[in-house]
């Protein structure tokens, strides 16, 4: 479905320029920098989950030949709540500083308690092992029941809850507090005629990003670095990595590699900061990379929450009420994405009365980072099941149950602001158009239906385009690409300047030569850096059009541009041939010079993201085990810009959804100890395990963007999880409200059943 | 010497931003990229002077174990006068693309005939020596006489003579000839009182930079290539190789590492082509690296010359009439700089009747590149040694005769245009008012004086910047920095936006992140590369006072920028305080997103620089040995932006003329073979040679650039030449009208002189 404007270049599929090298393996990752005098790191790790640091002897592993440098809690600038080094852009930076080395306590078995620099990473791993560290160990911490305990250890004693009405008076582990409410919650059930209310858990899953976290770093005399690294947003590692160390941003440059996965988790830095500390005493530079185990262990996975909810409604499916408490695990520091997952529980919905309300809870776990859509799988993992009891109860069609309560244009959100024009009545429309929701099914076998949404970010971007006097062009942006996203700003700007695809180069520029991104994340690149990209194209015609003035001794008002040259405005009547934008690039020297164009901009109207996902599964009775056998993902997209990469999402998406939906989880023991933590036992899903994903891409425009783009990467996390869990009720009849449904959680919820 | 306005910043002297990386290593020069799987690259040069290539026989290379590509002619796209690939940027391509790789014949002692790709340096010259390559020696065209005689062996069968009033009927060596006039020579002549006439010669000689030529060069399955190396523009190493090999320049990243010197050498392409075609060809990155002897023999030098001058005056020193006869060996191929040379050769005076005659001519040496000032030091070695004759024939001080005849604001230059405000006047006024120009000299010694001129170039450049939130900025420009340019754009910048310089950091884009810069020659980095950052920098102010005026919710154009903060405009009444540069940078995200600027231009008016030389040196009688005692560089520049590399500039010119002067030259045996390919026999100067060359900085600001800027780089080559042999004439008494001053030149002149 689609309200295309003709395009020329948007929507078609080119190759991606990255491609090539990419898959011949020469695409340089965060591990592929390599210099002269390299060292090796390696770090010391807590083995407790909780534990005062008593004391610190990196005596003998200093001695050591081939050490050149130890970096401890020692060599970073003090931290506490009264030393916070500043308050802009990446959050809490003592609390950062603190996760990337351990200061008087570890919070969680990983946690960094030193690092050494070895000329080989051998050397590197057997001083790590000659670092003494005396432990006080404390009780720890696991779960939000323990932490949320009257007589809880403490992780922070100087942690007060933020968010509550009324001060509080002593420390706690809960972070923060937060409501969101409208109308009258009370008045709201009252009116319903049929009320449903579960409580719903998720574990503990990780990203799963093939690449583990990777830099190499090297500072020089003047302390200038240069950090090489895999992230999101170079930006960001620049300005944490000062903040972190009281730096100068503009002593830091930040070079993003290639990334070989992040999807929110490389949004923060682990190992930048240490690499400078390492480097800066070492005179070297440090190649910092994690094993799969320390990213397991000590990278930000995504929460474990409970989310308790209540649903009423009328006969006629009507919602009248809705509530939810959603509590999230933020891991050993404060900053569980509790707050969009809050915005984004019952956001599909259009409801007048409901309150949500948010925990952020601290234990001994590593602290979360964002996971796709940070919030939203664990919160609509627990609305769009209980949506799913709700049709049930009502004897609803599960999508017409969701027709008769959609958020659409003008709606007021209930994170606040009115829906502007949105796809979800069209995803809703299509789903139930579509062939797979009518298919028959065998027996165990059971289909489930769920929406999801994306508020999507917009944010700052910036671009330049240099334009070759051969016609070609290049663009270079600082987001990296983590999705294809070079090829869809090849395509916006051939839209814009009217030139092939082919003529255009774009280049992920470092933090000097780029115009400063806000990191890639929120789904907010083709939106916002795309914008950027095509002001920058029209920047770039301006000049076109006033070159070509020059050269016909005219206005440059009586110019305009159409699809790829300059043409005199209609009516002027002068008497000469178009320019084509390579006559003009060709001419460029005499005119005045090189032509280039700039944008920048805080990217307004991101445009919410609407998806309904439909899945068929078969449980295997004996096993508990889970096969999926069809899936189709419907999303609006706004517009495609490049199709195969919003079908990669979507796809991309959804197998990640069924991981966590279906297997992955923390499995943590009494102390506080990972026991799964490698992908032999950590069991993400692999191609064997997957049917083909269908996708439907919806094109509803996002009026805030000139051709309509929405973001759409984030989204297709989140259906799967509701839908795999109704999918698995409508295989078995029973409700299973925890993730994952793992063979023996399975098998336990159907024994438990007595099925 | 000023007429300073007043600067915060220019002026000054700071630490340049790329010394420490330079001092400690980290910096990387064109053989530090190192890639996985990287091949070593070796090639066949010619053992003959001149030489039919009858038969390469590469089999036996390309069977050796390790070896993974050989190129030669023929690997390369066919040229031919009929198939030059394109007409512009940067002159004959097939030219370029035969002196890169021979094809039919060989033209010089060390003509590539073929290049092998091996995984080592051993493998591969094994493999280079095993690469047989049959020849037909031809008779070697060594002298400009031999070449222009009228059996003349001919170096190409289709060059026929440009320029010539008649079309020429047969081919010759003579590949031009260029003449400028104006006014009646013959009258002038007839009006002389005095007329002095010589023939004065010059060697080969080499820019002698410390770094060879190297690259790395990386081609993918796609055809896209990446190329590290040092060069002095790596725009034009995109446009060359793009050209020479009949690609697509957008296919082409050209990454320009530092640069251990170049001086004009590093202008043109020797390896890259030669790299792309062996990267083709094994699928892997290839590294090329010179040897020194293959930069002497096969890399370009600067012309050979032969310049017969004469010159007429009246009694009171008023020029009548100038006349030029200049010869320049070109080398192999067309393009000696013999037309700068006629630019400059009489450009210090003001003179009505004057005809300058210039001759390019072939011979089997190795193509001729620009060397600083390319062309003038020759041609002003003869016109300032004969001013120097004259002067004493006419019985008067040398400043007073160039006082009498000076160039100045409104003179006719002999090149064409109507001078612009100039400073060569006040260099002569500096020279005879310092203290040097009457200290006393003691035996065997003598002084020299001479003027010298270089018109310096604007052309293209472009830059832009970005703005870090912190009010920290990066400029990024193309322009590689070969002379401390970083610092000077810094301090322009910092003196346009009224911040620190230690706020700015430069960075010398690639081909695809930095704007279009043409090569750093010319001396027009400091003036047009500047003018582009002093423009982008305006461009920031702009957006600067936008966001003040959003601020402070006022429009645009009630604010203005007032030494690094914008302040309401006098009158407006309006109640503020002034918002620095770093508070609007840190509110940017608020008030729209990043700010960037960026310019681009053709930069018109570099504004011709002159300098006059003082110099001391005493001749060993017994050895021809010549010693110099003290010199004196006297230069305007404008405005000396960093004055420090200004006198860089001038006493690393002044040295380098010196070693041209004294003792440097090729000495090529009757089969064309250079017989001194190495720093031991081919000798520059080295500091314990040199005394401390004393800079006198004048200050006549260039009308054409907003702070003054002359190009500084060229003319302090030029001076040498002349200053020395007028010196020698001073100490001797005896005129020696070939350079270089060697010993043994000096002594057979004094004997044949019977001293």
């Amino acid at each position: 479905m689609s309200e295309a404007k003709s395009y020329r270049y948007i929507g078609t599929r080119p190759v991606r320029p990255d491609g090539v090298d990419k898959v011949t393996g020469r695409a340089q990752y965060g591990a592929d920098q390599n210099l002269p005098g390299l060292l090796h790191a390696v770090f010391v790790r807590s083995p407790h989950g909780h534990a005062k640091i008593k004391r610190i002897d990196t005596s003998a592993a200093e001695k050591m030949v081939g050490v050149h440098a130890v970096a401890t809690g020692a060599d970073f600038p003090k931290v506490g709540r009264e030393a916070i080094v500043g308050g802009e852009g990446a959050g809490d930076f003592a609390d950062l500083a603190t996760n990337v080395m351990a200061r008087s306590k570890v919070l969680y078995h990983g946690h960094a308690v030193a690092a050494v620099a070895a000329t080989s990473q051998a050397i590197a791993e057997a001083a790590a092992a000659a670092i003494v560290v005396e432990y006080e160990p404390l009780p720890v911490v696991l779960t939000m029941d323990a932490a949320l305990a009257a007589d809880a250890p403490l992780l922070d004693e100087h942690q007060f809850t933020k968010g509550l009405a009324e001060k509080p008076t002593k420390p706690s582990n809960l972070a923060s507090y937060l409501e969101f409410k409208r109308g009258d919650l009370a008045q709201g059930f009252a009116e319903a005629d049929v009320i449903v209310e579960r409580t719903y858990t998720t574990s503990t899953v990780h990203q799963g990003y093939i690449e583990p976290h990777a830099c190499t770093v090297r500072v020089n005399e003047d302390g200038q670095a240069v950090i090489w690294c895999c992230t999101q947003g170079h930006f960001d590692v620049r300005t944490q990595t000062a903040k972190v160390l009281g730096l100068n941003m503009a002593d830091i440059k930040v070079i993003a590699s290639e990334i070989g996965g992040g999807f929110g988790g490389k949004t923060t830095v682990y190992l930048e900061p240490v690499g400078v500390v390492l480097s800066r005493k070492s005179g070297r530079p440090v190649k910092l990379v994690m094993t799969r185990e320390a990213v397991v262990r000590a990278s930000g996975p995504a929460s474990a929450s409970r989310s308790h909810l209540k649903i009423g409604a009328k006969k006629d499916g009507t919602i009248t009420a809705m509530y939810a408490k959603l509590e999230m695990e933020a891991g050993a520091f404060a900053g569980s994405p509790v707050a969009p997952a809050a915005m984004c529980v019952f956001a599909p919905y259009k409801v007048d009365n409901f309150k949500i309300e948010g925990y952020d809870i601290l234990v001994n776990k590593p602290k979360v980072a964002a996971y796709r859509a940070p919030g939203a799988p664990q919160a609509l993992y627990a609305s769009d099941s209980l949506m799913d009891e709700l049709a049930e109860k009502l004897g609803m069609d599960p999508i017409d149950l969701r027709l008769k309560n959609a958020a659409s244009e003008g709606v007021q959100a209930t994170y606040g602001p009115k829906f502007p024009r949105v796809g979800f009545i069209e995803c809703l429309q299509a789903a139930k158009a579509h062939p797979h929701y009518t298919a028959p099914l065998g027996p165990n076998e059971g289909r489930g239906i769920a929406a999801a949404f994306w508020f999507n970010a917009g944010m700052q971007s910036s671009a330049h385009i240099n334009v070759n006097d051969n016609g070609t062009i290049t663009i270079v942006e600082g987001s990296p690409d983590i999705g294809g996203s070079r090829a869809s700003m090849a395509l916006m700007a051939a839209e814009e300047l009217g030139i092939p695809y082919e003529s255009i180069r774009v280049q992920v520029g470092d933090t000097e030569n780029a115009g400063f991104c806000n990191t890639t994340g929120g789904s907010r690149v083709t939106f916002a850096t795309g914008m950027a990209v095509i002001q920058a194209a029209r920047d770039v015609i301006g000049q076109m059009k006033q070159r070509a003035a020059a050269i016909w001794n005219v206005d440059a008002d009586q110019v305009e541009w159409d699809d790829g040259q300059a043409v005199p405005k209609p009516g002027q009547n002068i008497d000469v041939k178009p320019l084509s934008f390579g006559q003009i690039a060709a001419q460029s020297g005499r005119t005045g010079g090189p032509i280039s164009g700039r944008a920048s901009l805080n990217a307004r109207g991101p445009g919410p993201s609407f998806s309904v996902n439909i899945c068929d599964l078969r449980v295997d009775p004996e096993t508990g085990k889970i096969d999926v056998l069809r899936y189709t993902a419907i999303q609006d997209a706004g517009k495609a810009i490049h199709p195969s990469y919003v079908e990669g999402q979507m796809q991309g998406g959804t197998v990640q959804g069924l991981g966590w939906a279906l297997n992955e989880e923390y499995v943590i023991n009494a102390s506080g100890v990972m026991e799964n933590a490698g992908f032999l036992d950590y069991r993400v899903p692999v191609a064997s395990d997957m049917p083909m994903i269908d996708t439907v891409i919806i094109e509803v425009p996002n009026p805030s963007h000139p051709y309509g783009v929405r973001g759409v990467g984030e989204t297709p996390l989140v259906g799967p999880l509701p839908a795999a869990a109704n999918a698995v009720k409508a295989a078995t009849g029973v409700r299973i409200a925890h993730l994952p449904l793992s063979p023996p959680n399975v098998l336990a919820a159907l024994e438990a059943a007595g099925k």
